[in-house]
């Protein structure tokens, strides 16, 4: 337009219009306009007037300012990436320029996301007498669980403090402590070796309460997640989050983390399939599948997709069988030479298929087959366009086993942790049977990932022992690890239980993003590093000298 | 009263009587409430009655429950120390014992003023649209300031990340990423050797703005302590915190950290007493003196003990002069043969002080003098009543000074941090008088103790060069360490301050107790050591071998 110049100013609320115009705005104005570059900071005056081409798309984009002052307060280099909601900087560079890469929109309205999801966790649980205590980061170092980051100490030579994986045991120390009530939006530590969902430091809402059964902690912590539903989605939950047991979960799922945004339940179909000749399916452990609604017109290039999907290492089956239900009512299969149109109409009522459908059906041992099957099915869904972010559908996983078998070490781990009190029905199979006893543990999962799990703990010192026990820790250790919990636990114990939240995997939920390092303001990259301050990094030979 | 019993019932809300009355309860109730120890867990049913003995100073003391029905949920050992108000633990068992010590009121009731402090805190800032965000904990170790903690890295040995001090750098980097209002009660670190009222791990209140000045932060924070200040403690702080330069504050208390809940106020008297022929005074730099009110009656064996006072190795004082001007217009001092009546009513005249008063006299090196004149103030504030823990004096003290010298390492040190901008008037002054130069720093001190400090930032990349170079740091030093920092003031960094809040030291004061232990609820000793869970403490081999 010659001699009108526009200008967008952005600050953490929104972007407004500058313009300058030659025909009223002074010349000198007009030419300091000019040497504004992009990421100036700057400060204008003038009067708000409205804007002759509006843009509906911005909140101030029916106005302009037209400026008769102007400061350039600090320049800017050029940046080394477009600030814009779409950018052409990749990953690597937005994590050195983390601070180039929070003014764009997208990245701002997740860390505000999170800020509000923080302040309506403490709303509810404040409103609900919890209090917040903080507990101490410079912890001490325990085998059980996933490794400890540790901080040698100085004034202690040979000697070492850890960070904390939860505040578990100190939450629990709470209670004997009498507060009843805890909550904590707390920083923990884990030094796994590094995969794209996990970060070594993360945040978690992690809170406990005295004189609870699972159900009422349950029914809290259900209340806590229609709230956040409610105040940052606007979603109204009124019925009860489902339920499913851990058995149910795998028996129609094929995992402890099901998405129910959509049905497609496996069904196992053992002795159908069994015994007609087909050798994989004779000596499989099990067999089960699942049904896709309308996709009996589904390509050989398409199967052949699924085939190599479910072929893959991480997923491990050997192979997939299809069935079609066409919509004339022919059935049609790669295995019609072992089944006949009656075997398979049999299969076709077992999984109420319809006209329309296919079935897709796995056969091998019955946990990884159970397992394949989950991530088939999650694909499937996928591909069916059934998995909508928008979409939102939590269930409580409940009645875990309390212990897993590892083959390798030849020994039970707790599969949560060994603070979980096993079903007070089942305590005599912990002599007998320990890998039956379920535990009073639950999970909160939401869309397939875990947002939260917690359980009834043990609140008996002789207990907590056979645990520890069971756990094959000798009682010396025990003591030497977890002396004082047990200690404590002489001293009139309440019953007790709790929860905790994976706080940053929520708020990647809710904000819709994949990764949480898309909702985190700093965080690591998938070896542990901060590129942009570069830790980990060497420290001073006296540094060194002072510590070892 | 032979067959009626009395159990007090304590949770975290209070403490109710239950009774069991044998002439209307059943004799095996009565049995099972015999049973009942100390501590022991309970849950009783009955009917709320009116109390034949009312006890005013419960909440619950004018009813009782009469009991229907008990079940002993969990049984106590004898505890080790007695559970109430006043017990007869020493600190170190009450430490080992923490989840017990908890259970006494007058702990519980400070974890609770604590928390209520962390929701106003929240509340005041997000009505001012401060939003918090959790910055990292693993992050980079600097040489500046105290001893940093470090964490050894696993995936990359022989690197280190470090434990933060502050998030300064992060919400430096904040303000440049434009959240323009930043905020977040964060756990620090520094590992020092211990003193009394230092832990190794604490709690900050952090801030930032971006486009203030000086007097725009301590405006909002003034308002954040007023805010504090009314709804915890029920003050109303209408006017505003008075100010004092750092140079008025050592003129006239002999501390940046004065306590002025009460005058008592510091005079320089040098001129007066110089140059009459005592010896010690003809050789200080300095002299200076308070005047007590209404203290001329002091014993010799009070003003003995005053001397030993003063003279005590961290106080460092050679002696203490006394002149007493009594209620009869008498002027009596140790040293008369050096003054006449008429030298010491001229320092009565420059002291303002009345018949009745007592003026304690200082000489020696001017900063010592100052300061030992400064603990002497305290301690007659102390010994005349003028401490009062439930009175608020909190001021600003401002202007302070941008460098320190240290005679040890013949360098400037950085009187905040190398991030402190300094008086844009003195900046000329970096080349020629460092030690001149003001900073754009200040603090809050309330009743002597230090609260919150902060300044405006430097946030041009040059000037913030400069500095380094200043602190003794080569260009490729500053650049190692900080570089991240002085590449993002190179793309559009907007003028920013804040301030930082040592939060348990503000819980202390609002709870009335001396040391910071006191509201935290897992503190560690003054050996930096958590007794109760043994840390620190030995690590696995295994964990060694992986890590170094």
């Amino acid at each position: 337009m010659g001699s009108i110049i526009w200008i967008d100013i952005r600050d953490r609320y929104g972007i407004t219009q500058l313009i300058f115009n030659e025909a009223v705005t002074k010349t000198e104005l007009v030419e300091q306009a000019r040497q504004i570059g992009r990421e100036f900071v700057i400060m204008a005056t003038g009067s708000v007037i409205e804007r002759s081409s509006k843009n509906q798309n911005l909140p101030t984009g029916e106005i302009e300012i037209l400026v008769v002052a102007l400061t350039i307060i600090n320049k800017s280099e050029l940046p080394p990436f477009t600030i814009e909601d779409e950018t052409d900087g990749g990953e690597e560079l937005r994590m050195k320029y983390r601070y180039l890469d929070i003014r764009r929109e997208p990245v701002r309205k997740n860390l505000e996301l999170r800020y509000r999801m923080t302040q309506e966790v403490r709303k509810y649980l404040d409103g609900q007498n919890f209090i917040e205590v903080e507990t101490p980061v410079l912890i001490k170092s325990t085998p059980e669980g996933a490794r400890d980051f540790v901080v040698p100490s100085r004034l202690h030579k040979g000697q070492f403090y850890a960070l904390p994986q939860s505040p578990q045991v100190f939450k629990q120390l709470l209670m004997v402590a009498g507060l009843d009530k805890y909550y904590q939006l707390v920083k923990c530590f884990r030094d796994e070796d590094f995969r794209a969902d996990r970060q070594p430091e993360f945040t978690q809402i992690d809170c406990e309460m005295s004189f609870v059964m699972s159900d009422d902690i349950l029914n809290t912590f259900e209340g806590l997640a229609k709230h956040l539903f409610q105040t940052l989605k606007n979603i109204d939950f009124t019925a009860p989050f489902p339920r499913l047991t851990y058995t149910d979960a795998l028996t129609y799922y094929g995992t402890d983390k099901p998405d129910i945004r959509f049905e497609m339940k496996i069904s196992e179909i053992t002795l159908l399939v069994k015994g007609k000749g087909f050798g994989i399916a004779d000596n499989a452990e099990y067999i089960g599948g699942i049904c896709a609604k309308n996709c009996s017109e589904y390509s050989r290039k398409q199967l052949d997709e699924l085939t190599e999907f479910v072929k893959k290492p991480q997923i491990g089956a050997k192979g997939l069988v299809a069935v079609k239900f066409n919509q004339d009512g022919m059935v049609k299969s790669s295995i019609d030479k072992f089944y006949t149109q009656d075997d398979l109409l049999k299969w076709k009522a077992l999984f109420n298929a319809e006209n329309g459908d296919l079935l897709l059906i796995l056969a091998g041992e019955k946990i990884s087959t159970l397992s394949a099957l989950s991530a088939l099915r999650l694909e499937m869904g996928q591909r069916l366009g059934l998995r909508d972010k928008n979409k939102f559908a939590p269930l409580w996983v409940t009645d875990f086993p309390l212990l897993e078998w590892d083959q390798e070490t030849q020994r039970f781990y707790a599969m949560h942790h060994p603070f979980t009190s096993p079903n007070p029905d089942d305590i005599p199979l912990l002599d007998t049977n320990p890998a039956d006893v379920k535990a009073l543990a639950y999970d909160l999962v939401i869309n397939g990932t875990e947002i939260g799990g917690g359980s009834i703990r043990i609140h008996n010192s002789d207990l907590q022992q056979k645990m520890f026990s069971i756990l094959g820790l000798t009682q010396e250790q025990a003591e030497k690890q977890f002396g004082f919990l047990m200690n404590a636990f002489k001293f009139g114990a309440p019953p007790h239980g709790g929860i905790a939240f994976g706080f940053d995997r929520w708020v990647a939920l809710f904000a819709g993003v994949d990764s949480i390092r898309d909702v985190i303001a700093f965080p690591k990259n998938n070896a542990g590093s901060d590129i942009m301050i570069d830790t980990p990094s060497e420290i001073s030979e006296t540094q060194l000298k002072e510590l070892f």
